[in-house]
């Protein structure tokens, strides 16, 4: 009994020092194999082989040692002059009767549209610990990095000065900011930087989020990947689908929080904005007056307020299908606003560009109309009449699906997302950086371009 | 005493459980979690995060999920007819007085320098747990991929009938192949597949490597992912940077084995091949005139056989620089036999384009010049001759760092990288999938492009 009991407990003790050995050693490799794959899924486990990479060697592009896996993309954020960021939001405020501060970083970026380059300017700001999931590491070291950020809070910039400008304290202005000045001084800072000239700007990541943001400069950056709203003012050989990357406005309207349902949204078709616009936004006034007497539409002229705010609010939460008529320029920040309120995209702009579509299947979460029928007389309303309860339904359980991708301050959302996008373009930039090396110019050449043609095999605009 | 030792019997128990529970989760985690990353790389460990991915999921597309790797790209291998494939080498064996065989998948696949077709085909044929570090993962199920394989033989079916027919045997021509046919019925097989109809064929990959492979149905595949040798017969809206993959000739001389050096490289330039080429390949006449009395020069003419070749690998191995003019297309095998011979490539090719010019920057491991200042008597002889010892050296020391690119049959070569490239495609292609369900189409529209152009920023050819 005794030697049964030592056995016992030798067998135990063995079993425990087995078990902890093995314990140890698995937690051991877990964390230094540092990127373990089990290439088996998604098959069956009978596949199973992990698949551990050299992290060891001084060249750290994995792209080189693996086909596998991406390591994250290096970006090194530049130490810009504080003019050119929070200078900005300081002048920002002086300009609307504000002080001038002693700790210019403590301010904080006014709400607009066009603040990703708030967010992407303080994401990178932000230890890597709190950056989980983003493609891109920040490096302080720029000889290691792939890309790099050249922050300047151009569209903020652009709308210093108010149209009314505050006269109201004694110090009316005394302090002029001039856009085009900042733009022409960036320009100067960044084209004395050594990594810039070293690829003539295409491993550089710039951001004009606003359309006019940076105008007077744009042909000097157009060799980076610019971060736009869309191609409305720019050239196709300043700017395309394959170098840049189409950002989300930031959404103006709060999230509409409930559920999928078209129970509460009485309204058919809501829209709420500038009647008058430039260019393609002409249609806007020919859609008021196509819409205007419609039953179960509302259509109302308004501009930017907090009044009209609340009331676009209201009107989005409460319809089922958003009108997203092209303004100025072919997209508007009404686009995003619509998506989070849950209230089905119909967008009549032929030329715009959207966010993030190679994950996005925009089909899936808004109606398209061409300009031409949308403006026929009773068309586009009978169409959206004519969409079931149930197809209503599945617009928004996808739009529920994708509406992280607009929220900036989504630790998962538009940030993250827009990094993703930047760090795609990497292989064709270094691509385009190889070759200039060793192409071969002559004079009078036409431009040496490489481009992805629709070639028109495509679906024409239809529900 | 007896409480004692029950009590450590206790404990030890008790710890036994919860290790054994621990190696247990542990182990569940490790297998479970399949993807796992230590974003602490290459941070200082105290940054430290697990990251592992929800993939329980459906949708088991990764790109939507994190930022932080991408998952491999799944590709589905199409179960073409036999003829397309293995259908093609019989072909090419009966033209050379072979017999037609009971199994042809027992068919040996005959040598020439467009064999990349051969290489991919038997890659994806491969068990996964043998395509370590592959970019791409086969899928058997249609519904699961992301990319497309047509298989089809065309740079071998371009070449099955010999320029002077077998006619020693009795069967003599009584089995015609036509390599039109063959590019008809393939295109006829393959426009009624499901699922190139379903994005009208971007998503999926074709092989056209020897330049006037598929060239009668080329039109009816441009919206493809094509891999292709270069562009020299392909317009711009059939082929670019953008969209396709340039891949490596399959190099036909040996590698050279032994160290770099330039003690056993008594030539300064050595050339052999066709000195007669239409188009741009007019310049070799012009090189030879001028290069053909230069001392330490080799220039011979030459066409292939099984003699010349032995002579060029002699040459290629005991010269310091290999010519490389323009042929009928911008591009040639001889390139490859000299990076694999260690002879410094010239280039005399204005509109070459290189494969896998994201990882390899050319200007590292060749001289270029312009044909203009190539044929200026006494330059391109005495521009060499300027190079030092140590400049070769660093070429020849480049050139061994990258020759694995260029190694079909390495597997950590040119099968693997081609992977890679083409499933960095796939944001793109995606892109325009999704573009192409909600654009607008109208009639008599441009062409709808997005390019990617050089500016003209670059450098001039140069040493």
């Amino acid at each position: 009994m005794a030697r049964k009991s030592s056995l016992l407990k030798r067998t135990l003790a063995s079993s425990c020092i087995i078990l902890a050995l093995y314990a140890i050693v698995n937690t051991f490799i877990s964390s230094t194999a540092t990127l373990k794959l089990d290439r088996s899924f998604p098959f069956s486990s009978a596949n199973s082989v992990v698949v551990s990479d050299e992290f060891g060697s001084q060249d750290t592009d994995l792209l080189n040692t693996s086909g596998k896996f991406v390591s994250p993309v290096k970006i090194y954020l530049y130490d810009v002059p504080t003019r050119f960021t929070y200078g900005v939001i300081e002048h920002h405020g002086i300009a609307r009767g504000g002080k001038s501060v002693a700790e210019v970083t403590a301010l904080k970026y006014p709400g607009h549209q066009h603040m990703a380059e708030w967010f992407l300017f303080t994401d990178l700001l932000r230890p890597e610990s709190e950056r989980i999931g983003s493609a891109v590491v920040r490096v302080f070291d720029p000889k290691e990095a792939d890309l790099f950020y050249a922050p300047f809070f151009a569209s903020l910039s652009l709308i210093v000065n108010p149209i009314r400008p505050a006269t109201s304290s004694g110090q009316q202005q005394q302090l002029v900011y001039s856009d085009e000045e900042s733009q022409d001084a960036f320009m100067e800072w960044l084209e004395k930087q050594e990594y810039w000239k070293r690829n003539n700007g295409w491993d550089h990541v710039i951001i004009a989020q606003d359309p006019n943001a940076l105008y007077r400069v744009i042909d000097r950056v157009k060799n980076s990947i610019l971060l736009v709203s869309d191609f409305g003012r720019l050239r196709a050989d300043q700017a395309s689908l394959v170098k840049d990357v189409i950002v989300p406005y930031s959404h103006r309207i709060n999230t509409y929080n409930g559920d999928i349902g078209v129970e509460n949204r009485k309204t058919l078709l809501f829209f709420m904005g500038n009647r008058y616009r430039k260019e393609g936004g002409k249609i806007r006034d020919m859609l008021f007056n196509i819409l205007e007497e419609e039953k179960d539409v509302t259509i109302k002229h308004g501009t930017q307020s907090r009044e009209s705010r609340r009331a676009a609010t209201h009107g989005m939460h409460t319809s089922k299908f958003c009108l997203n008529p092209a303004g100025d320029t072919p997209s508007a920040c009404r686009l995003f606003d619509s998506v989070v309120s849950l209230c089905v995209p119909v967008i009549v702009s032929d030329s715009i560009e959207l966010p993030f579509e190679d994950v996005i299947d925009y089909s899936k979460i808004a109606v398209f109309f061409d300009s031409v029928s949308a403006v026929r007389p009773g068309f586009l309303v009978s169409e959206l009449r004519r969409i079931s309860k149930e197809r209503i339904l599945e617009y928004q359980r996808e739009m529920k699906e994708v509406k992280r991708y607009f929220e900036y301050s989504d630790s998962n959302g538009t940030v993250n997302e827009i990094w993703r996008q930047v760090s795609q373009k990497l292989p064709l930039i270094k691509l385009m950086i190889n070759r200039e090396k060793r192409i071969i110019h002559r004079d009078g050449d036409a431009p040496d371009c490489s481009c992805l043609c629709s070639n028109q095999t495509g679906i024409s605009a239809r529900l």
